[in-house]
């Protein structure tokens, strides 16, 4: 097809910012998580979560991106003063060049670690490189345990995979041995964390994770071809 | 940006496609539906609800995209005989040519509606026009009632706006009222249905939105350009 050209074009161009990024994350110390999940999937309530548990303990900043609205940010600024809101005017994922913008209005240096929270879709922003050190894949037992064998994109990326909403689990029809087994079909030894942000059931293990992930090397990827 | 003039022809030739897409179906006096949501949303549900509701009061096709799997396609099969599936192989959405080609699969004559399920994304369908009569944008309870502001784009191109899974209600943080009054500060007297396909509350509503949409006029739109 006529556009495969400049696509590659664009990716390529994404790829020599994102390895910016990752070479100002890695001079100023910051740990970066690149988190992704489908609308509504409860990617910032786990994120006003993860705030308050890590405040006191981590230094943590955050460049949310969104199609429109600032919500995102203004539910995080209560717990941290270092949240940037990327507004993508209609596109469907974060490129490098927008986190960077939203990286030049944080201390850097000041930070320990940098969560990226994507825009809401599981398809378009497992294309885009941004520079992070880790891939976290978000979904959520309301969604169905069908949707890692839709969506192999984003777990073939994944560093990790999250299960939110598991205090839902008694309502909804959500097997969770199926959701395994169609991530162990596709990676062996890819971690996954049930939790909920609402009832804090889980959350110390993602905490744990966030807290240590990385630590042992350089805790930045080197090859993230994709 | 480089790829605005390639990305407008690919547009521009996908219009072309749907408008054969539209002249076929009304040939053939099938009316048409291209329902939009998030992954995980509960449109298969809805479907599968909607086939039993309609079973031996209207001839319904179904063609189903998704990035990968068969799956929706084998819940449908259940219901009708009269369902292909789409896999788009990573895109983030249907064009018009996947679907004619799922229609060319179909015997269109014999049907009276056609109801495109699009691949899984609040975001990238909305641009392409598949030569529907009407734009369903579903959302659900369980992904927060401030996802119509998050997503303006869908709403803006829709003609009805489905609330699903209203039967996790009292287990969500969802404000009802915030959530139209989203919708109402962008479209004027756009309609909003709010169902459970578990429960079946509210499912007759949109069974009659379905029995009766363009039943006055020609029940296609003629300028959808967006």
């Amino acid at each position: 097809m006529a556009e495969i050209p400049v696509v590659a074009k664009v990716l390529k161009l994404n790829d020599e910012l994102a390895a910016m990024n990752r070479l100002a994350l890695a001079d100023a110390g910051v740990r970066c998580v690149n988190l992704m999940g489908a609308p509504g999937c409860g990617k910032t309530a786990l994120l006003e979560a993860t705030l308050s548990a890590l405040a006191g303990k981590l230094m943590v900043g955050v460049v949310a991106g969104d199609i429109a609205t600032t919500r995102d940010a203004e539910r995080l600024i209560a717990h941290t003063p270092h949240v940037t809101q990327i507004n993508t005017g209609g596109s469907c994922h974060l490129e490098a060049h927008q986190v960077r913008q939203g990286m030049d209005h944080l201390p850097l240096t000041d930070l320990d670690l940098l969560i990226i929270e994507n825009v809401g879709n599981l398809i378009c922003p497992v294309s885009f490189d941004l520079g992070e050190g880790a891939r976290v894949a978000m979904f959520s037992v309301t969604e169905g345990h069908d949707k890692p064998a839709k969506h192999p994109s984003v777990v073939l990326a994944a560093d990790l995979v999250i299960l939110g909403k598991i205090d839902l689990k008694p309502y909804v029809p959500f097997d969770e041995s199926i959701f395994r087994a169609y991530l162990a079909n596709m990676r062996d030894n890819l971690a996954v964390l049930p939790l909920s942000a609402t009832s804090g059931e889980g959350l110390s293990a993602w905490i744990s994770w966030l807290t240590d992930f990385g630590a042992g090397s350089s805790g930045f990827r080197v090859n993230l071809s994709i």
